[in-house]
């Protein structure tokens, strides 16, 4: 395996208040980077002090967006070990979202062996409240400056690090989310089984027009015919129906969310039906009206369960568990949640300490 | 209007030799810069020796791909004057864009201005062979550090210019065109009437698995039912069946070219019939068996015109014009690259003297 050239900062930076971590907004003392080019292929791996990259005005990711990238954390245990959560499926759907993009794919093992540097570095930015955690945000950029549209052949790898808050500072709380019906977030044979930096630029404007009008998430319908359910926001979704729990199919649209993932299997252990298929509103509007729509919930890296309270669709209001938190997504959440930071044991292994 | 600052670089740069310029790859000795913050709204623009930028590796544009761009030419003429061909389309555009995206509006009569300031500072790199010209990138990147998915606060606008040579070295080249049917570039409420960044990154693989196969570039089906003409590559298409001119309507996915429009109007001043309307590819296989399919051509600025000698559909091989120009395409090419550069009468006025 490559060496990685450690450069530790002189100077530490001040760490922001553990109580008031908003999301994303700061950043450890280190970061990791990792150059390409065609001739070298992946090299130079390092860790420098977290500081302003250098760009060339051409760099193609400016022009053409070619950029991809990851999202996972790292808890602090009460035993003072450091976890990490199925981290080999986010560099597996790292190395598809490459594929899909035409960026020279990474070697996982060799990444996640980086990260892990990394993150003992910087361990003393790992915050220890309940539900903190360490965003870990590995991305790869084109960097080559030319305006010709094609693949790059010069990317850099970076890995940056931000110690975030709990995503419900007051427990969880049920969101609503307004079914979108103009905009569309990806289309088969598109970007949106990739982890791509275009989708989410697509993703704003109906998010800001959603949130104007008191919804804290867009539901994307397919583009195809605007009647299946694919994704929210940055989040995959699941419907509680009569007892059985239905999640949209993986139709080449949707991103395979980790945490999807592991829900279908918690659910699979726990005697429950999970069907993975074709789920239109217009069978979410008639559970609710018989009464059989028990509980929707979104599932991702950065909420891991995010219950659902509300479905505005085409003017009509889906009220969900009486807009509570519904019984089975506490559940799901108290264990993931404790999988990750070792209160519940980890009968799948699906932790790995640093 | 802003008072633009001007820094001149002491040690200008060798310009590269005028018979070989590739698109895109050689920079002038400067470049134009202008912030956004929610405070200041677009402030301090200047122009700057051409250099590297420095960025946040957590500046939004690297993450989810908020950046929009234009592309645009200067010409010189044979009297020594330089000319823009129609710049405040491309400015209106790029307004569009940056509605779409939530990127705050810029004033277009400035941001012509400082073009056109810009230019002329480095005027001497305006290359004066035939089919030559200054290639001017205009584009807007999120630069706010946070790894939150919305809208950026902070912006920088750049202007960057390239000398580029003739598109086809040897005169007007029919191209061979692989019609799409597995990749998507966009769909309806999505970011294809946008010249959004991330639109270019879901190009790249069908691109690529085109030329491997033998053909220059990618003609997209409409996404919801592959059986429609969108657009080609980075270009606009146009038929020529039976004497009539049909091209795609604006349809909500494709981007409404600078060109395209422009053809349609002289096409229009000649008295030949155009439509704009939906054309299937079954419609195009139909005109071609029947012998009414008479030219193809893709539009668009960097290649002005550029005809299709044979379109590969679903195993099937459509040949134009037996692999010819066609009378047509060659009269647009030279009535437009006739009035970019000054040869032929600007009745439209469409041409702007910097």
């Amino acid at each position: 395996m490559k060496d990685i050239q450690i450069s530790i900062r002189e100077d530490l930076k001040q760490k922001p208040d553990q109580d008031h971590l908003e999301f994303g907004q700061h950043f450890t003392d280190h970061m990791f980077l990792f150059d390409y080019n065609s001739e070298q292929g992946w090299h130079d791996p390092r860790i420098v002090p977290y500081g302003p990259i250098v760009l060339e005005p051409a760099a193609m990711v400016l022009h053409y967006g070619q950029a991809v990238f990851e999202g996972m954390k790292a808890f602090n245990t009460n035993n003072g070990n450091v976890l990490l959560f199925r981290p080999q499926k986010n560099m597996e759907r790292l190395n598809q979202s490459n594929r899909r993009l035409e960026i020279p794919e990474i070697d996982e093992e060799f990444i996640l062996h980086a990260i892990q540097t990394l993150i003992n570095v910087d361990k003393e930015w790992i915050p220890s409240g309940k539900g903190t955690s360490l965003y870990i945000r590995p991305f790869i950029i084109a960097t080559e400056p030319c305006l010709g549209v094609r693949a790059a052949h010069n990317y850099q790898l970076l890995v940056i690090l931000s110690p975030v808050g709990a995503y419900y500072s007051e427990g969880l709380e049920p969101v609503k989310i307004n079914v979108e019906s103009s905009y569309s977030r990806a289309v088969r044979g598109g970007l949106g089984t990739a982890k791509a930096a275009g989708n989410y630029a697509a993703s704003i404007k109906a998010q800001t027009e959603a949130k104007e009008a008191g919804y804290s998430q867009v539901l994307w319908l397919d583009a195809l015919e605007r009647k299946y359910v694919e994704e929210v926001g940055s989040m995959n979704i699941f419907f509680k129906i009569n007892g059985t729990v239905i999640t949209p199919e993986l139709n080449g649209s949707i991103l395979a969310g980790v945490t999807r993932d592991s829900i279908i299997e918690l659910l699979t252990n726990w005697g429950i039906t999970v069907e993975e298929r074709r789920i239109s509103m217009d069978e979410i509007y008639q559970a609710h009206k018989d009464h059989t729509l028990e509980e929707v919930f979104g599932t991702g890296t950065a909420a891991v369960i995010s219950p659902v309270g509300e479905l505005f669709w085409d003017d009509r209001q889906i009220i969900i568990n009486d807009g509570c938190i519904g019984e089975l997504s506490q559940q799901l959440y108290d264990t993931i949640t404790g999988i990750q930071t070792g209160m519940v044991p980890d009968t799948l292994q699906w932790t790995v300490q640093v």
